[in-house]
């Protein structure tokens, strides 16, 4: 197959076969094809897009391009949760473990945090001893024994989606709907799981600013798992405001465990509660409100904090800091933001929020990036909360002192205020399936 | 400057300034861009194309990025002739010695042939001794002695283009008008002529195959020409037909030398002194018409064919070979095309024409390829002529019998017949000035 041919295929606004498709996949997958090559063919994608097949043909192809999650030996139903991706976002910590209390698997891989979001994987590790990088059988073992495990994701899962996006990274062709929708769905068709919920956040904090690119989004994710043949739904959620309170490893750690006790955030409690109850509805265990009430029972009897952690001390986690969040190292500096003035909080550029965090040392810029897991901020007053000159808006951790008063400024930057109070935003913007 | 931000400028339909365009050209020629960046943005500007500012921005760069000819040591106007390419075009070999010899210098760069169209510096390498590889001081010696030399491309000139071209040339980005047209003149700027004139070639031996896009290059290249500085016009001709009667190396001087005789076809005649005409009216010689006349008497006392012998004599070349073409070796073996059915030729696909020479060994597919100066066709017959059964067509000329099977069905394929004569197609379809 000639690749220029290919390109101008797709340049000219034909539609590629599935063999022209798996050829471009594989292609760079194993590095065969040259850069220039996926890079004019990504642009032509850009402008052309792909259909509803090529996408699907996209993305099974980016899945089995490099190793498959084998879930064969997990027994009964695995399911796998994904969000898009937010600031203070710690839903996997609760919604994995409700969701294997109530008996369903999950065998979940998950990344690191990049840019102004976190990662669910950076978040465990702030766990004395957690090892996220595990051989199959352990995986596997281990999701048997506890109904859940998370793992990071291998070097070798879906290599043309790293490819590819490292490409799009460099080459200003990220904002393609079916390439995002294809990236994330690679990863997740690799993940084997049976059902997938996925947790699309729509916002100021989020990659889809709107309720529109959002649910175009969800709409072809949900479109490429029923073409897998997976059980799968979306929900689309408020990223306008960070999720809960705290920001940052260790101390979202911490929330997800006050969470798990039913003494979490309100808004963090329900987008966790509706992830699981669409994930349970999903996986046959009832209507959706009804696995909404048996997801919220795990809170309640403390079996779902239970289960979480069985898991990081099968992980290799020490799991007292789960009992005892207390223990996890404090920041050695910290800074209250004060009100300056008196007024309702209108807005937050939560997507600047996040910036602050990574700025503090609890994310990362580059992909090589180190980070602190004491770092982070705790927000007192979110959007719609009224603040009183001299009252405390947020407090930042982090372990060098010379980063505060930037980062002070960057975060009173990030608010806005006025003297009435902003209409309530529902949590939920929507649901696709 | 982010080449990332350039990609996406041009992505989303902004024009870029000339900072950004030289960044673009100059990284291209220095190698320190990646060709992932340049894929993408030839493959934006493909969608959003260059405004007028830009593509001459471009070229300019372009020009600019390596080698420009220093034409300062020759006195007197300096003119350049450029054809887009054809089948049978050797133009250059009269309209260059009949411009210098009415005292306008031709210090002429010229490329190879490449694909279905020949290249003038592989013409003259037919001559033995002759040198195409000449330093700037020999080149602008041979000017002043004798008021024309041509030489090949230095593999200085232009490596933007060079780069960009080669890149073109592999991701499918290589028809959009402001690029070809950028290509072309950014050698000619390089070339350092004070008056151009550009043959655009149109029709099926030609890249341009419909009079639309060839006065849409054309003047695209006069405005980019006029935007630097430079007198510039371009001819539209006619390309449905070969030109002259001899395509191949060594056939096409022998040809040249007869039409400097006065002796040559109709076609050829006419087109060399069209575009003679043109170029002597830019360098103020007179009206078209006395510049037509001027151009005409110098084939006629033969001092425009004294001049080319000179020049060939200058550059290493054996002088006789002009004076006496008979000289030139001849292919080993020949074949005659004999008609089998009686009728008008209404058409001629003349880029089929051409390739039937590259097979014959006159030409290139590759670039690496090495040819065979003595290979070709004689046309002994071309669309519009009548045509008895048993007549000769024309006369195939190799070196190695075994491709004649093959060029002689190539050659009648490329051949349609009719039963009533086809009207007669004008030589000249436009001038863009």
């Amino acid at each position: 197959m000639d690749f220029k041919t290919l390109i101008q295929k797709k340049r000219d606004g034909f539609a590629l076969t599935k063999e022209e498709i798996e050829y471009f996949a594989f292609s760079a997958a194993d590095e065969t094809a040259k850069d220039y090559h996926l890079a004019a063919m990504l642009m032509a994608i850009f402008f052309n897009s792909l259909n509803e097949d090529e996408t699907l043909w996209l993305t099974d192809a980016m899945a089995r391009s490099g190793d498959m999650a084998d879930l064969s030996g997990v027994e009964g139903v695995k399911g796998d949760k994904h969000s898009t991706g937010g600031v203070g976002d710690k839903t996997t910590l609760i919604v994995a473990p409700v969701v294997a209390s109530c008996g369903v698997k999950m065998a979940k891989m998950s990344g690191r945090g990049l840019g102004h979001t976190g990662g669910t994987v950076d978040k465990l590790e702030a766990i004395p001893g957690f090892r996220t990088s595990l051989e199959t059988n352990e995986f596997t073992d281990i999701v048997n024994k506890c109904g859940l495990c998370v793992a990071g994701q291998s070097g070798k899962l879906c290599p043309a989606d790293k490819k590819l996006y490292g490409l799009r990274d460099v080459t200003a062709t990220v904002d393609n709907m079916p390439l995002i929708a294809s990236s994330i769905m690679s990863k997740k068709l690799a993940g084997g799981a049976d059902c997938i919920v996925l947790d699309v956040k729509c916002g100021s904090g989020a990659f889809m600013k709107d309720k529109e690119s959002a649910t175009e989004l969800a709409a072809k994710m949900v479109e490429i798992g029923k073409g897998a043949g997976r059980k799968i739904a979306a929900l689309i959620t408020d990223m306008d405001t960070p999720l809960g309170k705290n920001i940052g490893n260790s101390l979202e750690v911490a929330e997800a465990v006050e969470t798990l006790r039913g003494n979490g955030p309100e808004d963090l409690t329900e987008v966790s509660l509706l992830l699981c109850a669409k994930l349970l509805e999903l996986a046959g265990k009832g209507t959706f409100d009804e696995c909404r009430e048996l997801a919220k029972s795990k809170l309640d009897d403390g079996s779902a904090l239970k289960k979480l952690a069985e898991m990081v001390g099968l992980q290799g986690g020490d799991a007292q800091y789960i009992y005892d969040t207390d223990l996890f190292p404090k920041a050695e500096f910290s800074r209250n933001v004060i009100a300056e003035e008196t007024g309702y909080i209108s807005a937050m550029n939560t997507e600047g929020v996040g910036s602050v965090c990574v700025a503090l040392g609890a994310g990362r810029k580059r992909k090589e990036d180190s980070i602190d897991p004491s770092a982070g901020i705790i927000l007192e007053k979110k959007t719609g909360d009224y603040v009183e000159k001299g009252e405390i808006l947020a407090v930042l951790y982090c372990n060098d002192e010379v980063f505060l008063d930037e980062a002070e400024k960057q975060y009173r930057q990030s608010l806005s205020f006025s003297q009435t109070k902003p209409d309530t935003v529902s949590l939920l913007l929507g649901i696709v399936e």
